[in-house]
């Protein structure tokens, strides 16, 4: 997607340890009418009439994933990150090693929210190695809910989550994929 | 509110130690067409043109944040979890006691996105103790930025964090406030 390339390339930032940082309209202060282009986006790729939920992992896909979750017409539910001491029954659990803080994280969703009734786009801001994704698709395995798609702003493509995944079969699309970082020069795969 | 008090009534669950669970439209499964309505109503309690910004922490109040910002038509900014070996620079910091972690959270805000010449209006799902809701306050304050209002859609009146707010001064309005909880019954504020 042209418009979110040319908005990666003027206020993405590079840092090391192959961060890019957006920050400034996507996951930190959000540019919620710019999110709704996305979601527009995400419509065109999976016009799927029979999905009946958005799912997310918090913290940072929740934005993106309400505003498509308004444009589908259906409910977000969003995975939560499991408090230690506080995991209840009636649970889909899945656990997974978190990049991001160094530590084993497991997400959890309510069973009355996710069903072999629902049919689920999963949607999220941000893919690298695709730990927290890997997560969300077990949740919905889980479930017995079928999987539409998986929609993702922006891929980091070098780090191999979504090549990953998609030798996997998965119908993932990411709207920019970034293959390549060098001197502070984002590349994007054609 | 009194749509919103219908629909605590209706598919709240009241569990042991004063929790209501209202999970299934606000925050884990989140009906985003009623988040609508409420962000409407918060237009009605702050028209102010002058906000330029739309406040919460994350993760549960983000889905009703994001739709306000859209209602509004000015970003969301949400103040992060800090992860504990990860604090940068540029950074407002926020410490708090979260009662759902049992420890001490500091939350956090990139400075670049909060200024003096910001005008802010605060937005959260819960409020109970009202400690996550003091952090960003209190990460307002440090920014310079004019407070235009805090908008809250369940507040646990019992737990006394909302009129300690009140008594500071602060332009606090809950769309709902919960009063009592007893066998099981929810009871609201007139």
């Amino acid at each position: 997607m042209e418009l979110l390339k040319k908005r990666i390339v003027s206020e993405g930032r590079v840092l090391p340890n192959n961060i890019v940082k957006i920050d400034g309209f996507l996951n930190h202060l959000v540019d919620v009418a710019f999110l709704k282009s996305l979601a527009e986006e995400f419509r065109r790729i999976f016009p799927d009439p029979a999905i009946t939920k958005i799912l997310t992992a918090e913290a940072s896909g929740i934005p993106l994933a309400t505003v498509c979750a308004e444009l589908f017409g259906v409910p977000l539910l969003f995975a939560k990150k499991a408090k230690s001491d506080n995991i209840e029954g009636g649970l889909y659990k899945s656990e997974t090693w978190s990049y991001t803080y160094g530590k084993k994280v497991t997400f959890i969703a309510a069973r009355e929210w996710l069903s072999p009734r629902d049919t689920v786009l999963i949607i999220d801001d941000f893919l690298a190695r695709g730990s927290a994704l890997s997560a969300l698709c077990d949740i919905v395995r889980q479930s017995g809910a079928r999987l539409a798609g998986i929609g993702i702003a922006v891929e980091k493509g070098f780090q191999g989550g979504g090549d990953k995944l998609r030798a996997d079969g998965m119908p993932l699309v990411s709207l920019a994929i970034i293959d390549r970082l060098s001197d502070g020069k984002i590349s994007f795969r054609e």
